[in-house]
């Protein structure tokens, strides 16, 4: 029995360590063995038996999940029994002896959303119980993360009901396999073989969004093609459906704004005309028939070149409504977004999503929500938070964050998101008072609004570790908690991540966190240091390229955005500039407009500023921006020494592979600190301080180099 | 100690199993513990120590190889010393206390290559020696290989070296990372992150490609950019050769004719120009300063749009000798495609090949190869060998088969190539009379070449599983195998790669054997019966398209080469017809000018047959049309049924994948069956025979679906 005994352990062990290779490859679910013998041994005590709901697919799923978790973590085979205590019990009526706790249990399971659970110590068992299937799994998750972390679980009594509604995934894929600003490989979907067959990559992603609680994914880029919406695609679509259903996860397409004239033979798509109507009705309730749960549409209209209803005259209004029409039968929702920019506005690009949504607060449909990003440029390292969050008390606005990388590095930078997105939700709007902040916006506490929601464009694709970096993984993650509940904190979820993913050794932990609560300001560092934004090179955003001068239209290029004169540099969007501020609310707007007052971080953004203008630290800003470029370049320096004392932690794949990834990033810093501080100095006509590193190479090299491969360009048929 | 062994056989029996997830994401390089217990005792038995020489990075690397393998399928850890007997010794130079039988093993040694092997046993130990490096390498996988097949090994007395010296790879990748006709997802070149990041795959690329003796990869399209010469790409491309060399792996690039205009800044690419010719010296010279070994250029000129050399009225000597020049001082090669045909040229395009090159016999320099397809249309399901093998006896050919199913159902089929690889192999050409094989042409015995070659375009990807369909690495495997050795048999290698990818399971082995030999006649039935040719859809080459009738030129269309009329259908190439078959040696001109002697696999390739012309059977063509396609659909139904019978012996993983492909390919051959026979009614005007299955949807139906985002298509940048 004994030997019977140490060697299940040893089986244990080795299936823990071997069957899933790089632990990256199976994200944070691949359940270690409890490192900690202590905490081992509590576990093995407080789960002796399990007792599972079972009769829906969902339920096998979480029967499965249990089983798997607890072999692998436990290192023993816990038996299915309804015991007396020591028992680990799911299930959605819980029957207790004491009706005292029960009755307890059933106020807390009222007051939970349809997606909420309870976990609870009763009686010596743990109890994970909730409304509905989904809930239960999301239950389960959750108590396996706190035997993940190595959390005590003898007096558990949570209450987690997630905080938005809807938690979706935008996938930028094209139906070629390609994704714009993809950089972890290809589209996961791989419709040619759909809807036969199933790969594999499919369960697992519904099961790792399932176990963060996204509950919603658009498969389908926003510069979108209508074909995803002929019946041999939405068989396809089905077959996805279907896979996800059982996770909590449903899908949502784009849909082409002029899909009615390209599939559906019609002259227009005016959303006023009742042919088109009637058209959008007929497809929504075809979609419906095979997909009976589809989420709805996701919309770009009248954006960079994207079709939409002003083509006819109409508003956003008018076609957003049209649609959320055809949906509202179905219970479908209509997102719409507000990344709107017209080349024949010559006013501030950063004003026009604004000028544009605002007026129409109130207008919309009850299941429309206008999706935001997070600032008015485009997922820049650092923006201002949106002035439309909280400026529409009427609408349910949705957050937009962007988890795939597109301007801060692609795959191969490390930098840990949940620090940009909770300095986005934590920004107060003061719409109502101080304390008015972004994510009591995306939560709808602020204006008590129903509907709410987060999205996030995916950094994933075919790459074995799916997110190209591994540490992109961190992001999809952190977004996920963050959308269930946008008060998380960052380092919560990066040592959340860290011990998940790859170990709970403090000494890998500590370290590891600092890092990736730096990475952020790292890369804002060496990329744009002090607000200056969007200088990146063109179309492809790959490297700095604050010479762009000549594109399509001004608010495409660099130098529209930082300014740089003989004076000085940086874009005046106060009263006696473009005026941006004043889309703030007063407080916000008055800080902003007095560059005293402005953060340094935002000191570009809102000001044109003199080469020689003192700051806080009795320095010029041309020297403040050359140390700051420094700055960026010796962090990455730092994250590469901390790296190399982690190799003791991680496999040596691993350890590798981040090692060759710091190696591109540092370069690519320098890069970025050399091509742009020789840039600038054209301009600012001044030496660089002693403290820069003198650039490696001309900036007629620099400005040299073309990337005509770089990935994830926009798709050539669009 | 009993119980410490017992632990660790356990332990090594875990590992074969888990730590590749799949067996097919480790392709057939998982070593499985042996299953049958009497052979793993024969092995434990004869290998009690091994002693493998030092000393070099593939040394290393043979050391690493010959221990993994050791451990998973021996369950024993297997000391390293040098004994006496039972040892396993791998070495260059092998000193044996015989005198004998170390003299007679130097005059062996001495006949190989500078890629052969031996493997002797000798004095009761088991010896793997050569010249090179690599030819341990070499002797090493086959050692391990017999080991994996369960063969004895107690009296081994193998002399190998391969029979063709360039066994190469050709990837149709382009560096935005599509391959045109790929269907393994995309390229595994990740140009963006190289050089710095070294992909895990690319080592177990090259792993993979020397346990089965290829020798050389070329990395890009032969539709090429020329980009990839510049400096930043040339660094990119040593990275990868780095990496390859240890496992005796060359990198080879395309050569875009136009290169010298496109990237060089010159008004010509005419060869004749000296500037031109010195430009590709010093680009030649520039990539062997990064790539000391480089294997040498590819060139796909004048041919589908491509440039060369008759751009400038030159001829193709001309441009395969001006870089054969430039490659010479550095042991270079040029691989000339002969795969030309002009819309200029109204004749037959089967027979513009040897035509064009046929005449310059004898005028290419000698460090230029001549490559060859299979067949002189297209790598169709079935094509009668190509008639320029044996028809330039002062020219090295060199073969080239496509690997990748462009034409054989994309890799959701299976079908298995080697036996279509051999039947073309085994074609008689009688140049030198009876027994003149095309495999004697491949391995210059023929002829008395010395430079041979084989080249197999890759069906490599980013999947996990590399080639999309699990069975389609069977093709790489074969193709390999039959670089290495162009005389061995289809069964031999069917069986060998099931025995390493499956199971040695005789069950498992025979019944899939038969299963492999027969699908790919299966598939010419359901796609291309009786030598129909080209009827895919156009393009992409998804599905059937025998209506396809215009196109920017005839020879692209469908109507062009099966040319259905009412009297019957076929493209007439005898005598009375476009006469290719003159291109034939004598013996085989006449047998395929006689349509009685004409193989019925190659009637309608030769020949205009009427609809009612009594075959074999005593059935008309139309009918045995018919049937023939039925039996393909019925074919595909036995192969699902049999792969029904082997799940016992596979992962449920596995089982449920190919399951889910077959469905895939069963539905596809229905729908060719019905494509076509309903296209060619409209010819025949006869009514099906009562045993074909009735087509489920109407011609017109059928010929309506359209498929832009199939897989594989030509870069929109080309």
């Amino acid at each position: 029995m004994k030997k019977a005994q140490h060697l299940f352990v040893f089986y244990l062990l080795l299936i823990s360590q071997l069957s899933l290779g790089n632990s990256t490859d199976s994200l944070w679910l691949h359940y270690r063995t409890i490192e900690n013998k202590k905490v081992l041994k509590d576990y093995q005590q407080a789960i002796q038996s399990i007792s599972i709901q079972k009769g829906s697919e969902t339920l096998d799923i979480i029967n499965e999940e249990v089983k798997h978790a607890l072999n692998t973590m436990l290192q023993q085979k816990t038996p299915t029994a309804n015991k007396n205590s020591n028992s680990l019990i799911i299930s959605k009526s819980i029957s207790l002896k004491s009706g005292k706790n029960s009755s307890s249990l059933s106020n807390e399971l009222a007051q939970l959303t349809d997606e909420g659970y309870l976990i609870q110590s009763i009686e010596g068992n743990t109890i994970i119980t909730s409304k509905t299937d989904i809930g239960l799994l999301y239950g389960t998750f959750h108590f396996l993360r706190l035997l993940q972390t190595e959390q005590p679980i003898d007096d558990l009594s949570i209450v987690q009901s997630p905080k938005t509604q809807i938690r979706v995934l935008n996938h930028w894929d094209n139906l070629d396999r390609t994704v714009e600003r993809g950089y972890a490989g290809f589209s996961i979907w791989n419709w040619h073989t759909l809807p036969e067959y199933i790969d594999q990559r499919y369960i697992e992603y519904a099961r790792a969004n399932a176990s963060i609680g996204i509950n919603g994914t658009v498969l389908t880029n926003v510069n979108a093609n209508a074909l995803v919406l002929t019946p041999s695609y939405i068989e396809k679509v089905k077959a996805l459906a279907d896979v996800f259903r059982p996770y909590g996860l449903k899908v949502y397409l784009t849909a082409r704004f002029s899909a009615p004239m390209e599939i559906g033979g019609l002259k227009t798509a005016d959303p006023l005309n009742s042919e088109v109507q009637k058209w959008w009705q007929q497809k929504t309730d075809e979609i419906y028939r095979s997909v009976p749960d589809f989420g709805g549409f996701l919309v770009k209209a009248n954006s960079e070149g994207q079709p939409g209803p002003q083509n006819y005259g109409r508003t956003h209004v008018d076609g957003a409504n049209m649609l959320a029409k055809a949906l509202k039968p179905h219970n479908g929702i209509v997102m719409w977004r507000a990344f709107v920019y017209s080349e024949h506005d010559p006013s501030d690009r950063a004003k026009q999503a604004y000028s544009e949504f605002v007026p129409f607060d109130g207008q919309f449909a009850d299941n429309v929500l206008v999706q935001v990003k997070n600032g008015a440029i485009d997922f820049q390292p650092r923006e201002p938070f949106h002035p439309m969050f909280g400026a529409m008390p009427q609408t349910p606005l949705m957050m937009e964050f962007q988890i795939t990388q597109e301007y801060l590095g692609f795959s191969t930078h490390l930098v840990f998101l949940p620090k940009l997105f909770e300095e986005v939700l934590q920004s107060d709007t003061y719409r109502k008072g101080k304390e008015s902040i972004v994510a009591k916006v995306v939560d709808g506490t602020l204006h008590n609004k129903k509907l709410t929601g987060m999205a996030g464009v995916a950094n994933i694709g075919t790459d074995d570790n799916w997110t190209g970096h591994p540490f992109g993984q961190a992001n999809w993650y952190g977004f996920g908690r963050l959308a269930w509940d946008p008060y998380l904190s960052s380092e919560e979820i990066a040592e959340e991540w860290l011990r998940l993913t790859f170990s709970t050794n403090e000494d890998f932990v500590e370290p590891m966190k600092k890092l990736l609560i730096q990475s952020r300001e790292t890369v804002v560092k060496y990329m744009t240091p002090l607000g200056l934004h969007h200088i990146m090179d063109a179309h492809h955003h790959y490297g700095p390229g604050p010479w762009i001068s000549k594109m399509g239209r001004p608010d495409w290029t660099s130098v529209y955005y930082h300014k740089a004169d003989s004076i000085g540099i940086g874009f005046d969007r106060t009263t006696s500039g473009s005026n941006a501020t004043s889309q703030y609310a007063d407080p916000v707007a008055a800080q902003f407009n007095n560059i005293s007052n402005t953060p340094q971080k935002y000191l570009l953004w809102f000001h044109h500023v003199p080469w020689d203008y003192q700051m806080l630290n009795g320095k010029t800003l041309w020297n403040n921006l050359a140390l700051t470029y420094q700055e960026g370049v010796d962090e990455v320096e730092e994250m590469v020494s901390t790296w190399h004392k982690m190799e003791p932690y991680i496999s040596k794949l691993e350890f590798k592979e981040v090692e060759m990834l710091l190696s591109i990033q540092l370069k690519e810093a320098k890069w970025w600190k050399n091509a742009c501080m020789l840039y600038f100095q054209q301009f600012s006509d001044k030496p660089f301080p002693a403290e820069m590193e003198k650039p490696e190479k001309s900036l007629e090299y620099y400005q040299s180099l073309k990337f005509p491969f770089a990935p994830g360009i926009r798709p050539k048929w669009d």
